[in-house]
């Protein structure tokens, strides 16, 4: 018996339209979570991020472990109400960010010790402590540890790190204490390997765990691979549990991995670009610091319905930009996930419709189009 | 006929209640102007600007006759449409900040020129030009264009730059496009010098403006010469005027400047302070560096209804301004506007109630208080 409740509602081709159910309320799926790294979705207050659509935002283990600790978000009520979120929450485990920040790492079967980027104390991420620290943060659904294979990987390589993540999966398991409402995701590893990803598929279902993500792609190895890498790994994910690409993505990496089974997603994109002056469109990516939109009235997107694109033009954003106020990384935050949450609802639409492909379609020929005509 | 009409509506002492109705709406004084340098209110978005209780903001000419231009701005339908900010503007006349932020100035009868600090750019600020921008910015208060006498200033330096302050006041006036609902005010000079500044007030109201000003003040010279300043200049500003003391200041500052007859204010302090981890309360200014707020569950003033109260605690601000998240920047200036137009409402309520001595002797007791008990 799962903590978490998923209804299968639909399917299109391999796309699933879905709904999963947490304690602090329901996801809709195939849904994208804004990261919040530092319990903050950077830019945005928790009640902009609810209007842009979103039902469920990611935190960083990592980040939040080291500050401001887990045991003190734990002593203000858990994440939800430290900073102001009262919808769902998912954690990673803190491995990931762990490889790519911290200082002196050392990697062992126990677990991976290191220094804090922060101060520079050294710490230990265990998947015993990596359960604690998600339960401290009150974490709905909680990610084993795992250990993100790098991209290039031999096979060799990939193998060996697959079996240590499967190991750390038992060890999260059996950690995670188990509530209605509250689930554990196991992380599907094994590099580019169709092999090796059947393998660990096969050993987290085993082990059962409330969802199942893919780990280690978006790592580099680009979108074809990434997409081969699914495409042998999704007939082996429980059809009746949620699947979530981590890390994923560009608009287009969440169209077609959605066609490939995917019903959740996270990525840092659409909120690092709006603090690097780059706006979203279905007509593709615009740079707001380009001289062309200096007198431009048009908002981003006329077509969109986001508190930036109802009240701001383009010249206005440019000039934001130009004299880097803060505002400009909040209406292009704003804009972005406002863009993101929209074109996941209309995946769940087309899907809801049977017309996905017809979808896809569409959305390649818009972003192709090029942006609006000149004025 | 002036283009602005004022109501003076009761008076307490020296402190005076009003309503000056613009184009854009209607200002109760004693009014506190956030500034919005760059055509925004740095880190807020316009409508939380008004949720604090704003009803004019401050737009700087310097800042946007450089960027995007005054030009630009008017091709967008003017400085409100182009900023999202329906309420009334006021705009200063570029002088002070000419002095203050560019290079190479060169003051002459004529006006000054100087080079951008932005790109190096040669400009020329006359009186008429500085009319002339405002009116593209569509600002509905202009400020006459002056020098801001520097502190300290002998007697005879003192003297000779009002004078040519009141040249160009002359030439302002001239250069002004009256219509209903804009207005020009002048602005008293004179250092710190009586007889000065009664000359320079006398001048002003031969010429008659919508408005006076009282500058260059809040230059260095201390809240006791300041105050000591307004005594000498407010007994020859015209009673059926509104009276604008520019560049003011700390709460303190607000309390005995409305005491001395003052009715509108601007300051970088609220916002400035919200970008460097400054709290405004009550009770006092909080540094939400300190340590000590790490594990506060209280908000910031527990009296206080701002957004940032109702929501978040000490502890989570403290937290994001040690990981430097654009959000405590938010919160703060959000914090620090409410609670100075709060402190405003606060005085029309005591001048209404015929109290504005027993409200300030509460301010002060308060203020001296310090902060909350301990947890």
């Amino acid at each position: 018996m799962s903590g978490l409740t998923f209804d299968l509602i639909k399917t299109d081709g391999r796309a699933r339209l879905g709904t999963l159910m947490t304690a602090h309320g329901p996801i809709d799926t195939p849904a994208f979570m804004p990261v919040g790294t530092a319990a903050t979705v950077k830019a945005m207050t928790p009640e902009a991020v609810k209007e842009t659509g979103a039902q469920i935002i990611l935190g960083n283990t990592y980040h939040l472990m080291l500050r401001p600790t887990a045991e003190r978000i734990d002593r203000f009520g858990g994440l939800h109400e430290f900073m102001n979120w009262p919808g769902p929450i998912l954690t990673d485990s803190g491995g990931y960010q762990v490889m790519s920040l911290a200082k002196l790492r050392k990697l062992e079967e126990e677990g991976v010790t290191f220094r804090s980027h922060i101060d520079g104390a050294y710490h230990k991420l265990t998947p015993e402590r990596s359960m604690q620290i998600q339960h401290l943060l009150d974490a709905d659904i909680t990610m084993a540890l795992d250990e993100c294979t790098p991209f290039p990987a031999t096979e060799e390589e990939a193998e060996s790190s697959m079996q240590l993540s499967m190991r750390w999966a038992v060890r999260s398991k059996k950690a995670f204490r188990q509530r209605p409402g509250y689930g554990l995701f196991g992380i599907v590893q094994g590099g580019v390997y169709g092999e090796l990803r059947e393998q660990s598929a096969k050993a987290l279902i085993d082990i059962e765990f409330d969802g199942y993500a893919v780990g280690g792609l978006a790592v580099g190895e680009g979108q074809e691979l990434m997409f081969q890498t699914l495409d042998v790994t999704e007939p082996h994910l429980p059809r009746e549990r949620p699947r979530y690409l981590m890390g994923v993505g560009k608009p287009d990496d969440l169209v077609g991995a959605v066609r490939r089974g995917i019903d959740m997603f996270d990525c840092v994109l659409p909120t690092r670009s709006g603090r690097t002056d780059q706006a979203f469109t279905r007509r593709g990516t615009l740079n707001m610091r380009n001289a062309r939109h200096k007198d431009d009235p048009r908002p981003i997107d006329p077509d969109c319905s986001c508190y930036a694109c109802r009240h701001y033009s383009r010249g206005y954003i440019n000039h934001l930009v130009m004299a880097k106020e803060i505002l400009a990384a909040m209406l292009l935050t704003w804009h972005n996930l406002h863009y993101y949450q929209e074109l996941m609802a209309a995946m769940r639409e087309a899907i809801a419709a049977g017309a996905m492909d017809a979808f896809a379609a569409l959305f390649a020929a818009e972003q192709a189009g090029g942006d609006l005509e000149p004025l």
